[in-house]
C-alpha cells in the first residue's frame, strides 16, 4: 500500500472542510493558534512511514496526553486502578459533574476530566518526581527527547479551570483522590500542555500497535494484554461522547484532544496521527475525523 | 487452531462459575428454564465449526433479535435511520427512562429497550407482514427454516412489560414512532421471542463476521460498510452497561440477552456463541462472559 | 372590606395583560376555548361575597381536582396516604418522568400528574362508585348538584395522553398502583374534566378556608389538623413548579389548572377563584396570577 | 396564653426523642459539642416571652444565617437579586451539584449552599467591610453587641469544605460569582460560624415576624411586602429536602442549620427558637422539629 498516495489523496479529498469548526478558545493559549493547519502522520509496524502537510508543527496535545497517563497508572497499578475509575463509556459529555455525583465520585472511565485528575493523583502519589518522570516516559515512547510541556499553557488552563477545579474538590470530598488539589490540577493541566507533532504522536502511538512487541519505555511495561486492553478503552471512551459515531465512521480506537489533535491506531498493522484545530461541536477535530474516515474506507482496513 | 480442543478446555476452566448468577425471572416463561445448562458454537469463515455441550438446546435470544432487527432497519432505511435513534452508548441502565426524556424521545443506540421498540415500529410500518417477513429473514440468515417464534414467551412478556410500555408512551409522546402502541409493543415482544441453539445463532452470526462476502438473505442486503458499521454498534453498545469491561475482557463486537445467550464476532476470522441461563448483576451470562474472555486469550485473538 | 370594589380595581389593573401567554392546546377540547375571558369570585367565611365579569361561566378545572381528590384520600385513608406518595414540592416540571424513576415510583407530592394518578387507583379501590362519589363529594362540598364530567374532554385527554400512560406504565411497574392501568387513566382523566365556574369553585374551596368548621361533605370527613394539612401542601406544591413564585407574589394556598383557574384560600378569612384561559410558561393563568398578586396587596392579607 | 407553661409541656413530650439523632460531625468543631442538651424560646409581638432549659446556650448557627444574608441582599439588590438565584423549592438535597449544572449556574434558592455562596458574593462586592458589616447587622436586629464569629468553626469548614469549593468553583464557571472563591467560602463560612443561643435568634427573628413595623438595622431597610416575601421563601425554602413536611406537620416559616437549630415565626404574632444536636437524616434537628410541631398544635395556630 503506497500511504504516502493515500494521505494525499485523502488531503485533497476533506479541503472542501478546511473552514468548518472552530478552534477552542476557552483559554487565551489554545486561541492564539492559526487554526488554518492541517497535518497527517501514518507509521506502520513494519516500518513504513508517511506524512503531509504540517505534519512536523507541534501542538498542544491536550487530552490525548490521558493514554500516556493510562499506560502509567496500568504499570504501576495493574487493575487495581479500577477501583478508582470506570472503564465504561460516558454516554455524557467530557467534564459532566452530575455523573460524578450521582457515582459517589468514581469516574465513569479514565478519559473523563474527571478520570484524567484521578490518574493525575495517582500518579502524584507513586512517580519520585511526577513532571520530569511523566514527560520522560512521553519522551522515550516517542524517541525524542526534545518533546516539553508547555509552561503558558498550563497556568492559562489553571487560571481559568474553574470546572476542572470543581471536579477535583468533588473528588476530594468524596475520598477518590488523597493529594493536595493545586498540585494534583497543576500536575494534571501540565500533562495536557504536552507539545507534539503528528509524526512524534504516530511514532509513540506504535507502541500500541503491536502487542507483540515488548512495552518497556523509561520503566513503564505493559504486558501484551494489557495493551490490547488500553485499545479497548480508547475504543470505546477515546472520543467524548462521539465514541459510538467514531467507532461507526472509523472503526479504529484512538484519542482525541481539544487542540485538534487525534492519534489512533490499527491493531497490527500501523498508528496514524491528525491535525487540524477546528473542532465540531462535540470537541473533535472536523478535518481529523474526516481524514480517518477517508483511511479506513480507502484502505478497506478497519478493526471491524 | 483445533477450535473443539478449546472450547473443551474453556468449558473445563469455567465449570466453577457454574453455580454463579440467577437467571430471568421477571417473566414465568423465562423462570421456568434450567438454569444449569451451557451450550457453545463457533464457526470461523473458512467453514471451520466446534460445538460443546448442550449447543443445540435452544433458548430465547431476547435482546440478540435486535441485531437482526437493526440489519434489516439498516437495509430499509440506510442512515437515515439515525434521524430516529442514536449509535451512541448509553452509559446507563438498558431500560433507563430518564435519557429517554432527557433526549427528547431520541433513544441513545438501537440496542436500548427504548431504541428496539424504534426498530419495531420502522419494520411494522415497512414490511408487508412483520411478523412473518421478520422471521424469514432470521431464518435466512441462520440458515434453517425450523426457527420460530415462542408466544408464551411473548405474551407473558407483554403481560409484565410495564416498563416497556412506559418507554412505547413516552416515544408516542414524543412522537418518534408512528404505529399503535399495542400493535408496535406485540412485534417488539414476538422479535424478543425467537428461539435458536447456539449452532444456530453462531451460523446467523457468520454473516456479520465476513464483510467481504455479499449480505443478501430473504431480499435484506447490506454493503460490506454496513456490515462493518453493524459490528461497531455491536462493539460500543451491545452490552448494556457492561459494553466497556467486556470491550476489555473480551474484546470482539457482540450481543447478549437476557436468556442468557451471547453472540460475537471476530471479523475476518470467526463467529461464536455461547449460552447459560444465570446472569451476572449488569444482566449478562456469567459463563458466557468467562468462556469469551478465554476464548479471546486462549487464541490470543481480539480486534485490538 | 368592600370586596366588589376591590375586585373591580384589580380587574381594571390587570387589562394590560390581556392577550398575554397562550392557552393549553395539547388536546382539541381545551384548545376550542375563547382565550379572552376571565371571571374572578371571592366568599368570606362571614358569608360576604363578590364576584365580576364571567364569575359564573364554566371552564375545565383540571388539575384544580386533584384538591378534591387529595381531600378523599386523606379522609380514607388518613396518613397511609404518605405511604405511596410525597409531600415535597418537586422542584421540577409538573409531568416530569425523570424524578419518579430515580425515587422508585414513588411520586413526589400528590399534585404531580403521577401523584394524582396514585390518588386515582386509590379512589378506584376504596369507592364503590369511583365516579359517581367522586361527582357527589364535589358537587357536596360547592353545594351544587349540576356540577358535571365533561365526557368530551376527557375522552379527548386519554387519545392524546402518551405522557400521562407512560406515568402510569411507570407506577404500575414499581408497584405503586393496583388497578388495571385502563380504569385508573380513565377515571384520572375524568376527574380532570370536570367542569366549574370561579363562583362554584370559589364556593367549593370555602370549606377549606375554615378548619374551625366541620368537614363533612358526602361523607368525606377531615379533621381540622387535616384542613390545615391540605393547605399546607397547596402551600407547598400547588402550582407546579412557580410554588415559590406564587409564595413569593401572592403568599396564598391554592391549586392552578391548565384550564386557566386557580383556586386560593386565605385561612380564617377567604377562598377565591380566579379563571383567565392564556398561561404563562410554567402552565398558571397569567391574569389569574397577576389578580391574586393584587388582591393581597390591595387587602394588605396575606398568609406571612 | 401562658407561653411559658406550653413550653414545660412541650418539653415533657418531647423527652423520649432526647437520644434520637445524630449530631452533624463533618467538622470536629461541631462533632465536640454536647449532643444532649436543648433549648426554647419564645418572643410574641406584644413583648411576652419565654423560655425554657439551655435557651441562654449559644451554638453555632450555621444556615439559619442564610436568612440574615437574605435580608442583607434584598436590602441592596432588591428584586435584581433573582436574575443570580430563584425562589423555587429544590425538591433535592441540600447540597447537589446536579441541579446546578443542569440549570446552568443559577441556583435554585437562596437557602441551598449555592444560593447562599451567591449571596455571598453579593454581599462581598457590596459591602465595605464585608464581615464587619455582616457582623453589625446581626447583632442590630438581634439587640445584641456580644453576638461573634467563631473563627475555628469557620476555618474547619473551609479545611474540609470540598464540596462547597466545588460549587463554589461551579458558580465562578458558570460566571454567577464574580469575586474570588476563596474570598467567598471565608466569608460565606465566616457567616456559617455566628453563634447564638435560643433566645438571641429568637429576638432576631421577630424581626420577620412584624411586618408591620419598620425594618431598618445598622441601615438595612426592608419594606413591609420585602418582609412578607422573605417569609415566603422560608415557608417554601426553609428545610432542605423536608420543607414540605416540615410545612405540613408544623405550618410555620422558618430556618434551620446543622447545628441543630431552627428559627420560625408565626406573622404578626411570634417569633421562636429551638435547639438540639441530634438531627435526622434530612439534616433537621429531631426535637426541634417535634417541639415545633408540638407547640403549633397546642396553641392551635399556624398559618393555614
Amino acid at each position: 500500500m503506497d500511504y504516502q498516495q493515500i494521505l494525499e489523496r485523502i488531503y485533497q479529498s476533506i479541503l472542501p472542510y478546511a473552514k468548518e469548526g472552530k478552534q477552542a478558545d476557552y483559554i487565551p493559549e489554545l486561541a492564539k493558534v492559526n487554526p488554518d493547519q492541517f497535518g497527517m502522520s501514518i507509521h506502520t509496524i513494519y516500518g513504513e512511514e508517511a506524512s503531509i502537510e504540517q505534519a512536523d508543527t507541534r501542538f498542544s496535545i491536550q487530552s490525548i496526553s490521558k493514554v500516556f497517563a493510562l499506560a502509567m497508572c496500568l504499570s504501576i497499578k495493574g487493575d487495581d486502578l479500577w477501583l478508582k475509575v470506570g472503564k465504561e463509556p460516558s454516554g455524557s459529555s467530557f467534564n459532566s459533574l452530575i455523573q460524578l455525583e450521582v457515582e459517589n465520585g468514581i469516574p465513569r472511565n479514565p478519559f473523563l476530566n474527571a478520570g484524567a485528575i484521578v490518574m493525575a493523583d495517582i500518579l502524584y502519589s507513586h512517580l519520585e518526581n511526577p513532571e520530569d518522570d511523566f514527560l520522560a516516559f512521553v519522551r522515550a515512547v516517542s524517541g525524542n527527547e526534545t518533546i516539553c510541556y508547555n509552561q503558558n499553557v498550563a497556568m492559562s488552563e489553571r487560571e481559568n479551570g474553574y470546572l476542572n477545579a470543581a471536579i477535583a474538590n468533588l473528588l476530594k470530598y468524596h475520598g477518590t483522590i488523597e493529594n493536595d488539589i493545586e498540585s494534583v490540577l497543576h500536575f494534571y493541566f501540565m500533562m495536557c500542555s504536552i507539545e507534539m507533532s503528528c509524526r512524534e504522536l504516530s511514532l509513540a502511538f506504535l507502541a500500541f500497535a503491536n502487542h507483540r512487541r515488548k512495552f518497556n519505555y523509561a520503566g513503564i511495561e505493559l504486558t501484551a494484554s494489557q495493551v490490547k486492553r488500553m485499545n479497548a478503552i480508547m475504543q470505546t471512551c477515546g472520543f467524548y461522547d462521539e465514541a459510538g459515531e467514531f467507532a461507526y465512521l472509523v472503526g479504529l480506537p484512538g484519542k482525541s484532544g481539544v487542540g485538534g489533535g487525534i492519534a489512533a491506531i490499527y491493531p497490527l498493522q500501523y498508528s496514524v496521527a491528525v491535525w487540524s484545530p477546528r473542532l465540531n461541536p462535540k470537541g473533535n477535530s472536523v478535518m481529523g475525523i474526516k481524514a480517518l474516515e477517508l483511511l479506513t474506507t480507502e484502505t478497506k482496513e478497519s478493526i471491524f
